[in-house]
């Protein structure tokens, strides 16, 4: 046995190196790449890919999963190998189940709806991806039925980032998150906005990055296991527990976009950094979920980042960066500006009180159109509708409107976004456990000390991996199923402060 | 055939795709890579060669092959596709003919000699390499015997980066060679040396890197097809002919360091450039052989970046960044500095002069050790008294001596240091054939225009790539074999102008 899972570890650290090297290449080509590297590197990403999937659908693994699972029957089911066997099993069987003409027919269609969208975009041209977009929810719904005996038609494409979550238990979550959202921004949107122009004088870029650079390695961002570069779109990755890289950008103009990107990006990074050493190469090496993972980039850039205590530590040392730029502004009036609510256009401009929104506004667009109760052509009048409905504002355009996220033309129709609102709701509960077992950890943070914060979360979440499933992380780690109450309970009490609720 | 062709060249292209990926993580290990990331980066380099071996060894290529002769043999032997034929048999052949387990042996065997003589050399401790020596000394022989049918044992080691190279021919040569230079080496460092100290004051690293990418953007390096990054060890470096990258070094207190390794990796990088779009991904797609590919960054850095006429036109530039550094040094006084004569130890910082010798010596030792004329055991002794007998001096330290060069301890012993003083006489052979087809070059150098020069070698030489065998390429460039005249030409003619010979 042992040597069977010697065999099956090897052949999954291949894997997993193929991965890895894709990784780089695409992490290279959004840094330093030049241009004139571009065709030859999207070919040998797609040949990294395929490699990687044929190396991973190889039967010699089903085979060896095979032998080894009366072994892993024979362990405790928090046993290292018990739940790698379990991991891996469960990612063969997903790859093994939908043929590989199908996935490079949908990757194909991906690169293709992909440019098409970054033309149309601009020319608020909804009509020139309508096409794409109809073949793309055609082939997420084939995609979902390579599954088959889901209760909803989304569950399988949810399962690929947020395993064991359902669209319909999903439905209710974000109903009831809703029920308590839109009171909360209707009361704050009628008040007086914050003044957020502090935030938009000149900011030299040098400046702003070496300030992220020194909060997040207070953090306990590891920089001997990382580095921090420039791209046009921030992204955390992994190349392995020992190199886990982030990446920023910086607006001349705008403190708040360099600063607060670095530290949620942080935060995914820390997660991939705190794992056992022992899962380095395998499939339990990576965060568990797309939900789980977005709670840590969220705690670190919205629940500490954003916080009054954080800031008094650390505003003296900002205004120190940008004393003329900051002159006269107060603590209590730079964090309200960091912390302005309004109804905006961009998901990913958006405060922490509208951002749901956002996210269940295309959420539930994808359960409808998966389950046909909608079709896309309706789209752009439904975003509008909807978004009149939520925000008070019509989108003035396209571009800003229905078009704005690469999303669902970069792969699938559903799935995509639920990770967002899971993580912000995430946040809110993992920190209120964190909170019981520790309850000076606010009063570090007002001094700018992580230690005991980052502890609790690398012994409790980061370690682990995909050890657990998510549900079983949360209930593990809280005592509790997923639940709204600390994150409503978190919006409430600090918007309260700021706003009259 | 058009179809197995397709088939063939989609195979070859997966191979050069896992190369191209291992390429970039080295690049990437060397420039930016986390300290952290060390440990996984040796495995997924690792990972990726091995893929690459198993894909281009698979049967199936052979098959190809085999059916494809019939239409090769069909071709004008100067047709691509006749061309790639051969070349790619060749390869594969060579790579079929080593066993596997054979191979792993040896690169196994490469890494540890490799850790062991980074630990021996500060410490001047030729006692603790030499079992690891004698071992790859071995192995090297070993791979030669994959090849039987040759001439000289060495043959298909050299064959390895020099192809249709021989012991014998390279002997003669390099006899030839030695006649001429020893005593052009005695009759200089006879003489007052140059002074060199205005090379020597505090050139901050800045200025040096601005300078040199200046320098080279004359010479038609494509920035947009390329960058330059700083390492530890200067390499140029390839990933598909639209992204061909160097690294550079640069020292505080010498200023000839970052400049000319910049314009040397500038030789290598535009010959990569300058392929045949055409042969992108193949086997073709790759300077022809390490003395061609020397010959091209020894032609930039030397024949073209050391001469008079360029520093007529750089020296004025050059004066305006370092005003203080250079006032009152002449250009004569400048031009003497970088290009001083002197018995020194180490080949990497010799002149154009004694440089070659360095190499001859351990050419030399390669062939007697292989005969088994000479044991490891002798080397330290036998290096001594050779340098003696070259250089007039005893290194002080076998650091400086017979454990400098890294190639005996990074592979084998045989092939690893001809392609040096080919090049060298290469880049002279060539630059003389350019000069007959384009009398005006030397004046376009003294006005900082290449244009004229860079077209000539792309259409001569950069643009084929491996099409043409290096002593076709030679021939069909020059109308000559390889000859050292044109090099000792250039030799006497500049030097006889420094000094008096």
């Amino acid at each position: 046995m042992e040597e069977k899972l010697q065999e099956l570890k090897q052949h999954l650290t291949e894997v997993n190196d193929l991965d890895a090297a894709a990784g780089l290449l695409y992490w290279d080509q959004s840094t330093y790449m030049p241009p004139g590297g571009a065709p030859a590197r999207a070919r040998q990403l797609s040949t990294l890919r395929r490699l990687s999937h044929d190396k991973f659908t190889d039967p010699a693994i089903g085979k060896l999963l095979d032998e080894l699972q009366p072994y892993a029957d024979s362990l405790p089911v928090d046993h290292d190998d018990a739940a790698l066997l379990r991991v891996a099993r469960r990612f063969y069987e997903r790859e093994t189940k939908v043929p590989s003409s199908f996935a490079a027919e949908m990757s194909a269609h991906a690169v293709e709806a992909y440019q098409v969208w970054t033309a149309a975009r601009p020319d608020n041209d909804f009509a020139r991806v309508q096409p794409y977009l109809e073949k793309t929810l055609e082939l997420s719904r084939q995609l979902a039925n390579y599954f088959p005996g889901y209760d909803h038609i989304a569950d399988p494409l949810i399962n690929y980032s947020d395993y064991g979550m359902q669209a319909a238990t999903l439905r209710q979550i974000f109903a009831d998150l809703r029920a308590a959202l839109v009171p909360m921004v209707q009361a704050i949107t009628a008040q007086e906005p914050a003044d957020d122009s502090c935030l938009r004088h000149y900011y030299p870029e040098t400046d702003q990055l070496a300030f992220g650079l020194d909060v997040i390695k207070d953090f306990g961002y590891d920089f001997e296991r990382g580095r921090q570069d420039k791209t046009h779109h921030p992204f955390a990755t992994k190349f392995s527990i020992g190199d886990v890289r982030i990446t920023t950008r910086a607006k001349d103009h705008y403190l708040a976009e360099c600063l607060f990107s670095t530290l949620h990006e942080s935060g995914h990074a820390m997660y991939e950094q705190g794992l056992n050493r022992e899962y380095e190469g395998l499939p339990l090496g990576r965060g568990t979920s797309s939900g789980v993972h977005e709670s840590q980039s969220r705690l670190w850039e919205n629940v500490v980042g954003r916080s009054r205590g954080f800031w008094e530590h650390y505003y003296p040392a900002l205004q120190q960066t940008f004393p003329e730029q900051l002159r006269g502004v107060s603590l209590d009036e730079f964090y309200r500006a960091i912390n302005k609510v309004e109804r905006s256009l961009i998901r990913t401009d958006a405060d922490e009180v509208t951002y749901n929104l956002h996210v269940m506004l295309r959420f539930d667009f994808e359960l409808a159109l998966l389950e046909g109760e909608m079709v896309i052509a309706d789209l752009p009048d439904a975003w509008n509708a909807r978004f009149e409905e939520d925000f008070g504002i019509t989108p003035p355009d396209q571009r800003d409107g229905v078009l704005q996220d690469v999303h669902w033309f970069a792969g699938r129709i559903g799935g995509a976004f639920q990770g967002y609102t899971l993580g912000n709701i995430l946040s809110a509960q993992f920190y209120a456990a964190a909170l019981d077992a520790h309850p000076d950890i606010p009063t570090q943070i007002g001094q700018g000390e992580f230690g005991t914060l980052h502890t609790w979360l690398r012994e409790n979440i980061y370690q682990h991996g995909r050890k657990y499933d998510p549900a079983d992380l949360v209930a593990r780690v809280t005592g509790q199923p997923l639940t709204i109450a600390p994150y409503i309970n978190y919006l409430r009490t600090k918007y309260g402060e700021l706003y009259t609720l």
